[in-house]
């Protein structure tokens, strides 16, 4: 194989063979291959794309680099969702024992925060001791007992896409549809799923923000999992405002576990249920979408769900005790009101604003060493669209200090957009499966 | 300076801030850039392009990575002929002396064999003894004494130009007019000349075959030689068949000897002498056309061209015998002759197939590491047009074994094709001044 061929005939458009994509990935992973080549052909494929034959050979090669976790024998359903990411995400945390209390197992692997996103796993952290690497071998005893793990990308998944994914980082070769696609599904695909649930988010906050682009990423990602026997279903959903009030790491948990309760905000629990019923539906578990909906908000009205999540806090060394005393978790030292400058109406809340101040008060990673503070963020109730009176109290920042607290008061005077006139966009606005777009709103 | 932003913002297609490109070249060079940052900015640069600014920026600051040749208090006039590269293109060779004989210093810093082009360090290498690694001090002790010297690219000259050059070698990412510009002017805008001229071949065996391609390289490198005080004209000559009739270092050196001795190949002179016109006019050294191409043709007759290359082959180590005397160059073991298969039209003779094959007979490199066999090649006084008879000698392999003279044999059987009509395209095509084209043919 001689990588300068290939990578100029990529650069020239044309599509490189599946086995060479298969030997190229294999000797990648093998250290064989450079940085150095990588990245040019990457940034090739930015600019080319890659045909639909490709797609499939990149993918298979990456779920081939490493092992998969094998149910054989176990009877349950597995599904699994993924978010594309977002500010105020903390959706998996409802989820997940949701579902899984629905009698639906869901191994959940997650990612940590990314550029202005959260993630699941820096969440999940903030609970004292929970521990988020479990092998492969563990993983599995704790689905067959409990029916639900949430853990980070072990080192035995997919472990191409784990060196690509850091290369693509600082290389300017995240944003392309197949390589997103490739990444994300290689590791779902070797979850041993029957299914898949996308949240695909848009607007300003997403990492795709064009609708239509959202929508070919849906696409692509549906159309792998479908030929891989995992049939994969995806919602598109706003993310051009932070999902509920609570953003940072500790605050999200707490939030939650309000979800958990029937206290949750009601744009948060809309997109965790319509994510759930899909979850049910593609699992045979319900016989359609309003029995799902009433089983999933029947699993928090019963206190079911919570006391999943409490087993798997449990299970995975954390201090359950939070469940029933969010005090327990990482407190912010200095909390300040941020207030309304003018009357008038929310016209935005920028959600890159919010996720960029979270780095900057400590809550999230410039660098991959960069160790973070659960305890601050911001709690933000006011969404676009509301009508607001000057001195009103809009949102909170949590911060370590005064210095903190002044940046967070500063994001928050930039974030929220205060005008004549202003509206709440759609939360959820299309359903996209192997056959169909549908428009919700 | 944050890389991954800078590679993305030309991944987008927009312009990086000259003094960006300035930093970007002096951390790569000082190794504070990695290769799989620079690669994949490369090759955003071969998708989107630079503007002249940009161009203007990252050839300057790969000038500015090394030292240049410096002629202070030095009157003579210096010009530098550069050629993009061919089959059989010994130019250099005849060219240097000839001009230097005319009262023009020509500090000629060349480069070797890359890809299927032949490169004038090899060839002249092939002279036992000759050194082409002259230090800058070297360099101009010889200009000012000889007017004349024939080096490589030393390490003190556009260093970032040799690691990039490296890089691009092996990451696809070669093929980009901005790039192969900037290369090839930051050496040459570094020798401290007056005028510059170009060679830019054409045709299937050119690195950019199409001549919409190859004016757009000629008038991107005008542009960079103009504004920095070096007038720079070019030719746009013919590389659809090798120039003159050998192909091969040894071969080659011969026949350029042979050209100083007035019993050179046409075409060979003919491109000789008009890239020579253009050198003496740019250096003021004729006043027109006419008078310099008589010039030029008196110091082949006159010996003055010969005498000139005796004086620099011994100045850099070599064997002046070799002027009196071909057969003290390196001979190869085998030689066999290819015959005319059919009666008909020479159609083509494929410059690649034959710079191939002369890689496949030992006389180029595969690997930057591989030592060549300077004896190796071939004589094909045969060219496009030529009516020949079955049987008739076309063309001659030399080889160092049996082996080598089939391979040979086999790759003059696929480069030359013999049709029932054919014809041989113009040689020098269109002349290219700072604010003129003109078809010559």
């Amino acid at each position: 194989m001689v990588i300068p061929s290939l990578i100029g005939h990529k650069r020239d458009g044309h599509a490189l063979q599946p086995a060479e994509w298969g030997e190229l990935i294999r000797e990648y992973t093998a250290g064989r291959v450079p940085d150095y080549q990588m990245s040019a052909l990457l940034m090739a494929v930015v600019w080319r794309g890659l045909t639909p034959e490709e797609l499939a050979a990149l993918t298979d090669a990456m779920i081939d680099s490493g092992d998969r976790l094998r149910f054989d024998g176990f009877a349950q359903p597995r599904v699994d969702k993924h978010s594309t990411g977002g500010v105020g995400d903390k959706v998996s945390l409802l989820l997940a024992p949701m579902v899984a209390s629905c009698g639906v197992a869901v191994p959940m692997m997650s990612g940590r925060g990314l550029g202005h996103t959260g993630g699941t796993l820096d969440k999940l952290e903030s609970i004292a001791g929970f521990r988020t690497g479990l092998t492969l071998a563990e993983t599995r005893a704790q689905i067959e007992r409990l029916g639900c793990a949430m853990i980070g990308q072990t080192p035995e998944i997919a472990p191409a896409d784990k060196r690509l994914y850091a290369l693509r980082d600082v290389t300017g070769t995240v944003e392309s549809i197949p390589l997103i696609a490739a990444s994300i599904m290689s590791k779902k695909l070797a979850e041993g799923l029957n299914g898949l649930v996308l949240d695909v988010k848009t607007g300003s906050g997403a990492f795709l923000p064009e609708p239509a682009r959202a929508l070919e990423l849906a696409q692509t990602m549906i159309g792998l999992g479908q030929v891989r026997g995992c049939p994969t279903v995806a919602l598109l959903t706003a993310m051009d405002r932070p999902l509920g009030r609570a953003c940072g790491n500790a605050l999200e948990v707490e939030e939650a576990i309000e979800g958990l309760r029937g206290d949750g905000p009601a744009d948060l629990m809309e997109v965790t249920y319509a994510l759930g019923v899909e979850m049910l539906l593609l699992a045979g578990a319900s016989p359609n979408a309003a029995a799902a909906r009433q089983r999933l908000e029947e699993s928090v009205t019963s206190g079911r769900a919570l006391q999943k999540l409490a087993g798997v806090i449990e299970a995975q060394g954390g201090n359950p005790a939070v469940l029933d005393d969010p005090s327990v978790l990482p407190q912010a030292a200095e909390v300040e009101v941020f207030r309304a400058p003018r009357d008038g109406v929310i016209a935005a809340v920028e959600p890159r604003r919010i996720g960029r101040a979270i780095i900057e008060l400590g809550g999230g990673r410039r660098t991959i060493e960069d160790q973070i503070d659960p305890s601050v963020g911001f709690v933000i109730p006011a969404k676009p669209g509301d009508r607001v009176k000057a001195g009103e109290p809009l949102a909170s920042v949590f911060a370590r200090d005064e210095a903190g607290a002044a940046l967070g008061l500063k994001a928050l005077g930039e974030a929220i957009v205060i005008k004549n006139a202003g509206k709440l966009t759609p939360l959820i606005t299309h359903r996209v499966t192997a056959d169909s777009v549908t428009e919700l709103a």
